[in-house]
């Protein structure tokens, strides 16, 4: 079937690619911050509804601010593909954005080829995919895997409350609920992304066909200690939170040479210390600890190695400590067919590939428990990614999305 | 001749204390905010200036803020008494303000009993004692102590130059050199402050009478590695700030079991890491370290340790880095006759007392460096200091009120 594929439309790809980076452009630093339900988010997704409407799909947005475009009959189960459209703070042109254009352009492929899907196809534009609150808002509204009270209780690293972030928007976050879709309306899931890794640069390849997604918990530790004089406290009578903080991050590379393996990765990200003076000894840290594996075995060992820690920190620093779980995302195996047939398209153009696991979450991880899923990298030069540096070469670009588009045809006209 | 001594008014005292304690109060955390050149710091600065004019002193106000009123003899060379009315953020009630109050009632005492001064009495309320910018600028201006391009250079943590902040409140830096005063005016400086440590009240004594104070040395710490994403960076490939941070945190407390001594102090009081997201591997760390010490040995030999510390983590850690010194008081000894002369009032009133060193900075060890200068310190509860929970007991503070006034009235009523 991918004999007769039309080719992907580069010079158009580019144009939708730099277009919706024109939205959270920070210029002074080269970072983009399309943070989930801010406004330079809301702008680029009502933006993108109406190139999706100029294209002739079926558009529809749902409670937590996906976006779909539909080509083919509306009411059969569908091939979806697509990505986010929001960004992490200061983070790069690539991560999602890219996804999403190659989408929406291997729609628009399909349709000047004259190619009648005998299967639906929807180009998707998830919102909340960068974890802000701690999940994939999007596609777990999308596959119907919001936990019971989640919704209500979710907070962002600086406290705002999901709920009250969506409201402001005007989002129902109420309606979240029944925006999920029925069981089998969705045949297939397809997202196309960056590596935001060093393998495929590294090893000279075009595509990562991706195996199984890391899982990820999301730790909210609270060390609370005593606010002091620096200069009046003896060291061995402060409740320095500081040191505590510092005393679990220095212990974080023995627990993972200890308990961890190669796709072990555990993170402090976000830090806040309290009062932040530099003359005060710190009574207060909040932080987040990030713990990723494609193993859920290792994660529960991991996860009770940097508990065991922080008490341990805790009680010989005088500081009393709070651990919550702010979100958990088990690891996930992609469907196999799915990984097989892009394996074969990937031989049939002859493009260099790797079946690899990801390191990263991304919406497929999510879908694949709802439907079969199948995710695709491209390379990321130096592997950098959240980050204004975050690069990936236009001929790389093009490879992939041809690999999407050769997959989304051969899913869409088949006739079963 | 403290057989004639007056008797500190307590009332009067605890009015006054109070009325300065009404600025910068913030009521849902109980903490004070009279940060130096905020709105509340010049506020209370304004009241002071007429509460003093009431009084019949003969008040000014110099390039940096400090407030002086006079009692006597506007020529001759004077005894100064006071302290500060700057806190630091969220500060407590005491550090500062009490000793204020305390040279105030004194001079209110003095009058009110009639005596005459031989030698005038001016009492002081200094300014930015707390270190915002690094130093204690009221009583380095006043003792001609700014080193030459430090005005210019100093800058808060949060970045906020001096300079800036003085001039947005109608200060002009450029005035601060010729606001020095002149070196035989100051015959002797006298302070009264809380402790802010545990050391009397766990002695169950009234006073200290303090011998030195440690040195502060302020550097500013700036570690970069590369922002990225927490999932696909695998462990060994990260340059990880707050790895960086956090191992050179973890091991101040074996440098100063190495190298330091009972007065050593080393803190991390105020962090910022960048971007500060969670599912982001910070890119880059901003951090002080203070180092304190009776001795200018201990203190070079912990630095030097700090230092090659900082220099191993950032290697090992694929990190760059810069220290800065952004502020250095050296290790001060305190005038031994004052300090005699305490002692022998403090035995005339049967105090309880210990003859102590000083782990926090003060303006009297940047006065001693110009004119013979003395400090008594009260208890603090606990200990703590900096923080809304700071507290002496009124009986305490009536104690050192007295020893002040006595060891003031002796000296203002000397023949020589």
């Amino acid at each position: 079937m991918s004999d007769i594929s039309p080719k992907i439309n580069s010079e158009r790809l580019k144009r939708l690619f730099d277009s919706i980076n024109k939205f959270g452009l920070n210029v002074e630093t080269g970072g983009y911050n399309r943070i989930g339900f801010s406004d330079a988010d809301l702008s680029v997704r009502k933006w993108f509804t109406e190139q999706m409407k100029g294209d002739g799909l079926a558009v529809h947005s749902d409670a937590a601010g996906n976006l779909f475009g539909r080509l083919g009959d509306a009411d059969k189960p569908c091939v979806m593909a697509g990505s986010h459209l929001d960004t992490v703070p200061e983070g790069g042109a690539f991560d999602g954005a890219l996804g999403v254009a190659v989408a929406l352009e291997c729609a628009r492929s399909i349709k000047d080829a004259g190619i009648e899907p005998t299967v639906p196809l929807v180009v998707v534009a998830t919102s909340e995919e960068e974890g802000r609150f701690g999940g994939m808002l999007g596609s777990q509204t999308i596959s119907g895997q919001l936990p019971a009270g989640w919704v209500e209780a979710a907070t962002d690293a600086e406290g705002v409350k999901l709920t009250e972030a969506m409201t402001v928007q005007g989002y129902a976050p109420e309606a979240l609920e029944e925006a999920a879709w029925n069981k089998d309306s969705i045949r297939a899931f397809l997202e196309l992304h960056i590596e935001q890794g060093p393998v495929l640069e590294s090893e000279n390849l075009s595509v990562g066909i991706v195996e199984g997604i890391s899982g990820v918990l999301v730790l909210g530790v609270n060390l609370k200690g005593e606010a002091n004089h620096s200069g009046t406290t003896p060291m061995h009578l402060r409740a320095d939170a500081f040191t505590g903080l510092a005393t679990i991050g220095a212990a974080i590379p023995g627990v993972i040479d200890r308990l961890g393996g190669e796709q072990s990765r555990i993170t402090i990200g976000k830090v806040d210390i309290k009062p932040n003076f530099p003359h005060t000894i710190p009574g207060e840290a909040d932080f987040t600890i990030i713990i990723r594996d494609t193993s859920a075995d290792i994660m529960a060992n991991l996860r009770k190695a940097i508990e065991t820690v922080v008490e341990t920190v805790a009680e010989r620093n005088h500081l009393s400590f709070t651990i919550k779980e702010r979100s958990y995302l088990p690891p996930q195996e992609l469907n196999e067919n799915i990984r097989e047939a892009f394996v074969a398209e990937a031989k049939k153009r002859t493009l260099s590939y790797t079946v690899m696991p990801s390191g990263a979450g991304h919406d497929a991880q999510t879908m694949q428990a709802f439907c079969p899923s199948g995710l695709i990298f491209v390379p990321s030069r130096n592997g950098i990614s959240h980050a204004p540096q975050e690069w990936t070469e236009w001929a790389d670009i093009e490879n992939g999305a041809q690999l999407m588009l050769d997959m989304i045809v051969r899913l869409i006209t088949k006739k079963d």
